[in-house]
């Protein structure tokens, strides 16, 4: 534990205090809000789950509107202005991953939970528990302080799990109205040690559909094999050609803008702790991934990966059965490093495709590009000592997350800075069966919230411009 | 079509009509037998359908047997002697393929239906109506002439479609029981231009499950990708280590023992029609499948095969979702080609799993070995008479069928010839959905069944010992 006596400490007490007394009453509320479905990707529930949020953003007296896009509504709420202070977007998403496979669940995935200190739920860490305890700060700060310290905008979107492809224009076309100077998402797992962290960057991700065919039906293994070409085989022949057994992706081009990181980033790497052992251990696996000589971090951060998502096709079901499949089918994502282009790796993929399996269909299906904030940038310090007040500890700083975040329509199309502060634990299973979110860790991240707003307009008001 | 009038042609009319004149009631039983599910793989309906088909074998006077085995039962009707004539095994199977995938059958599996002349359900084809057809011409024999014109043994077992493993040790320890002196089987299809067909072998077969294991859950692959091994990618570049793009099989040693057929084989194989365009159209490819230089008989007869069955691990739902799956399954059978055996090349695909994918869990599944019976065996004569009186045309004679059958336990163990004779047509869709049987094949089937016995009876007569 660091320290928590700094010169410019702020009094959090009240608003730690409000916290507090009314556990209950937020974590009832979070599981309401878990209980209501929005599977973006099957359009379940969105509507409905769209106005629930808006109405309890909208009870905070903010200026709230269900926008509509040609997906699913974004959700914006607008503080009145705080003048002198600065402008934060905080961004989340009210829709989450498809459960299956549901027979994986201990407990209904829209069903919530609380077993062991735990709350389980689709979508619990990944986002709703996140951006809901944003929101309860919101509350929290409002109910003790009658006033926020900064001016506050509350994005929410629906289709972050597929790829957010309504974020670019939104944010493009509505350029004057957010006009943020930075942007707090609260997505994905503090440090696997446990320790918080913020991240200044995220990796892009493109996600695309490898769909093979071969006669025009399912046949006869004995009768057609050897006459009919297999889809399966097909398949894995091509994924082969992508990526060899050594880990590293075979497609022209792949790696040209895989660029070292700046010094003052691999320096931040090099800082981060790292625990194989552990981490190997807690996921049951004998080694990390091929290539084996890479760094932990280097692996997350300073690297792209290729990762088959599902391939199916054929008999799946118990026993044998003696067919030649007529279909199979790859989902992949590909993780992107900040100067590779979603478009233009795409673009290579499609090349290889045509070239050695000129018969497979290939689906472009999302895209996000990467984004990159100064790891020196002027806000993190406010941030670092908000975090370390609410949670008594020193934040990691990391250059950039293994993850995906549309971060790059703020920090490319707006230019602004945008910061990642995890607030859901390391094994909350987010895209799995059984996601869940540690209580306390929702309760931490209620008042990380307030503080980062405390410590925001405080450092602004302190330093003038300055800190822009 | 080719002349009927030969030396030594025997009148089958009164049993051609009577088949005739009771078609409608033979289809009804047809379908009241194709109604009734008998899946070996899930263990669905097996008992009550191996009864059902005793009871009919039984009505024919047979001494009929239920003999428990420790799977599913076998049925076996001896018929009694026929001095001076040979001893005939009619051998078929029971039990159907599991059904899957439903939602791909115009009408359900187990609901048969005649639609555009032809019957639509599990298993009429493979192999209820095939065996079935051989059960209605002895009743059609008893009705007409009173007697049988051969000893007659059925054996019908109930675990063909799983590797058919009690066979091997029934047959040897009913050796003298059974003493037949020629096996017929009718099942597979006949020639793709619709011909009929005398199949003097058939492949082996051996099914195999390949288990690939990563982390203990399914992992975010933005947060564990790269870290954590991808179990769909351990199978791809395992599977892709044992055949080539080239469709050569690079397990060490496995074709060792492909060797060419006799001249004759040879000759016979020459002598086959063969139409790949229209096989091309029929099946909707392009081309046949690697190596392409091998001959289509070759291909289905000579050569060994290795067919993916199926391959699944991590999402197949819609859109997209990115999961690093935790296992992924391969399911595969290899058809196997005269002097392979089926223990032989588990063992080196063992091998090769153990050196290539330490980690992937083989799961040996089924085996069966090949067959071969001489291409001028003396029986072959009032077999392809028989066909010619009943179909009107001369059957192709074809060294080995694609598919398998557990023929080894007749010709390698008994020691006695065994001849396939399929009923069903080319695209009867065995072990695919909507699985058909031509319904003017089903009567020709009934027809062929008498006459081959009528013509065996009449040969042994006429040639004495000498077609032993």
């Amino acid at each position: 534990m660091s320290t928590t006596s700094q010169p410019n400490d702020i009094d959090l007490a009240d608003v730690f205090a409000y916290v507090d007394q009314h556990r209950q009453e937020f974590l009832d509320r979070l599981l309401e809000y878990v209980r209501m479905p929005s599977i973006s990707a099957h359009g379940v529930g969105m509507a409905e789950v769209a106005e629930h949020i808006a109405g309890v953003v909208s009870g905070l007296g903010m200026r709230t509107q269900v926008l509509p896009t040609e997906g699913w509504p974004m959700v914006l709420g607008e503080s009145p202005p705080v003048p002198g202070a600065p402008t934060v977007l905080l961004y989340g998403h009210y829709d989450v991953q498809p459960p299956d496979p549901l027979e994986a669940w201990a407990s209904p995935p829209f069903e919530p939970e609380v077993r062991d200190g735990r709350v389980y739920g689709r979508g619990v860490g990944d986002n709703k528990g996140q951006h809901f305890a944003q929101i309860i700060a919101l509350e929290s700060l409002l109910a003790c302080r009658g006033v926020l310290p900064c001016t506050v905008k509350v994005l929410l979107e629906g289709e972050e799990e597929i790829g957010s492809p309504r974020m670019p224009g939104f944010v493009a076309a509505n350029r004057e109205q957010l006009a943020p100077d930075l942007v707090i998402t609260s997505d994905g797992p503090v440090d696997e040690s446990g320790r918080p962290r913020i991240l200044f960057g995220v990796r892009g991700v493109l996600s695309f559909e490898l769909r093979a065919r071969g006669a025009n039906r399912d046949l006869h293994s004995g009768n057609w094999g050897g006459i009919a070409p297999n889809p399966l085989w097909t398949l894995v022949h091509l994924l082969a050609s992508m990526k060899n057994e050594r880990g590293e992706v075979t497609i022209d081009g792949f790696y040209d803008d895989v660029l070292p990181g700046s010094t003052a980033e691999q320096a931040a790497l090099a800082r981060l702790p790292v625990d194989v052992a552990g981490v190997q251990e807690r996921l049951g696996i004998e080694s990390l991934d091929e290539p084996v000589e890479r760094g932990y971090h280097e692996r997350l951060t300073a690297w792209p990966t290729f990762t088959i998502n599902g391939l199916h096709g054929g008999y799946g079901g118990p026993g044998s059965k003696t067919v030649l499949p007529h279909e199979a089918v790859a989902k992949c994502d590909i993780r992107l490093v900040e100067a590779q282009r979603a478009d233009d790796i795409f673009a290579k993929v499609r090349a290889h495709v045509e070239q050695h399996a000129p018969g497979v269909e290939i689906v472009h299906q999302s895209a996000m590009d990467s984004s990159k904030t100064p790891i020196d940038s002027p806000f993190k310090e406010p941030i670092r000592r908000a975090i370390r007040a609410a949670q008594g500890v020193d934040p990691l700083l990391v250059p950039a997350m293994g993850g995906s975040l549309p971060e790059y329509v703020f920090t490319k199309t707006l230019g602004v800075p945008a910061f990642t502060v995890p607030y859901a634990n390391a094994d909350e299973a987010n895209h799995a069966p059984n996601e869940n979110l540690e209580v306390e860790r929702f309760f931490a991240g209620i008042r990380t919230g307030a503080a980062m707003l405390l410590y925001l307009g405080a450092s602004e008001r302190d330093e003038s411009k300055g800190v822009r």
